[in-house]
């Protein structure tokens, strides 16, 4: 129905609007971004994104899902971007809805040059990251003045797969640090940590922050692989690890803390 | 008049609600944001917040403004985080609308923890980050495959004022860099890139990012303090810097290449 309204159209301003949604929680997308849901013909929407935005658009407006784009071999980057341009030539405004901010490690860059090879428009409507929000939704505030001057945030992985090489530099840095898509990683993160004698710094893994079903595991280095493992942190939704000093602010730290003293646990 | 009424009631729930505005545009606030403003019976806000975001209070609610307090003597943070808990305490539900995104260099765990001193409920609304937004809006993704595979965030001072140490390590990694409340020491940070061999690495200053009066200048680590000056960039509203490769997708940055290969001019 929507299809044959289209074809009538005499006339198609094509516009291809990016939305970050944020972390999780539908609420913490922007008033400009629901603006944008509003005016769209289109959307095309990830597996992260809460379907409940959808709302925000005209019953008329087509929505397309198109998975998880670094995950789903249906739905590759070429693949978005193809559907993203041939949406927007024949139907108008599409607003294209990513989880998270659109641009650490969300590829925005990649779809705005893409649309702009074919000289259709483009806006863009951040989001709120998951890397900064996320720790601070459950206490963790990623700098804090006498114990973290600094964030980091790495992906766990590089391209290829392989451990992000850059990890090595975050984990002897005074950086609060924070790993998005490393949570297949742990042990392997945790054990360069422990090789540059940081098996006592307090570590967090935090799976579907700001949703309803999150889960959080506090402990250190030395005890975090356990820890998350206890929790039922799994790899079913998005997972964050956190890293550093500032994580001891957390209200599960203090006993952890206290218990760790008793048995002599951790090397830092 | 607001306080009469509040003085005529016979009880008082104390809520303190952390709210981030974001970058600087009033519709970058989230929605969950715009709802506790809706519910607000007092609005502390910031010099950072546009005030057409007062606005969604409801019209009795106490506005009150409480300048930069990490500039304004008069509004030191102790003198806030006092005045956040006396207007809960006698008034109800207080929102602390701070711009930006509460926890980078936002003080935010000081105003909870201050909070929960007087064991009174809180609630936190993260908001997009400038680290991040800001760039990505002027069309510089802070991460970019092959690129930058990694942020690190920093400011350009620590608590006693001196250069930032870790701005060292920072110049010598891959991350793509940004500095906020870093603009005064621009030409010491653009030192420290020259001295590990990075004059040649992009660079940008971004004044009032989002917002109307937004200035941009992108050039190199060798020259950006000239570009920012010939730009008219200055101290009167928030201002980052961004180093690093991915600065190069910026669409000024490849005339402003070509420019620089014609003169042989950058070390890198």
């Amino acid at each position: 129905m929507a299809i044959e309204a289209a074809v009538e159209k005499q006339h198609v301003d094509p516009k291809i609007t990016l939305v970050g949604a944020g972390p999780g929680d539908p609420d913490l997308i922007s008033f400009k971004g629901i603006k944008a849901l509003k005016q769209a013909n289109v959307i095309l929407y990830d597996a992260l994104v809460d379907e409940r935005l959808l709302e925000y658009a005209p019953q008329e407006a087509i929505k397309v899902y198109v998975g998880n784009p670094s995950g789903d071999e249906n739905f590759s980057q070429d693949v978005v971007n193809q559907l993203m341009v041939d949406y927007a030539l024949n139907f108008g405004h599409v607003v294209r809805l990513k989880g998270g901010d659109l641009f650490v490690f969300g590829r925005g860059y990649e779809e705005l040059d893409y649309a702009a090879s074919y000289s259709i428009e483009t806006a863009i409507v951040p989001g709120i990251s998951s890397a900064i929000s996320v720790p601070g939704l459950q206490g963790i505030p990623v700098t804090h003045g006498g114990l973290s001057e600094s964030l980091w945030i790495l992906s766990g992985t590089d391209t290829q797969g392989n451990l992000s090489p850059e990890l090595k530099d975050a984990a002897r840095s005074k950086a609060t640090v924070v790993v998005l898509l490393g949570f297949d990683k742990l042990p392997e993160i945790a054990a360069i940590y422990q090789n540059v004698g940081k098996g006592g710094l307090p570590a967090a893994v935090i799976q579907n922050g700001s949703m309803s079903n999150e889960k959080t595991a506090v402990g250190l280095v030395n005890t975090i692989v356990e820890v998350a493992e206890e929790k039922g942190i799994d790899n079913t939704g998005p997972v964050l690890l956190v890293f550093g000093s500032a994580v001891a602010l957390h209200h599960d730290f203090q006993r952890i803390k206290q218990f760790f003293e008793q048995h002599e646990y951790g090397d830092q």
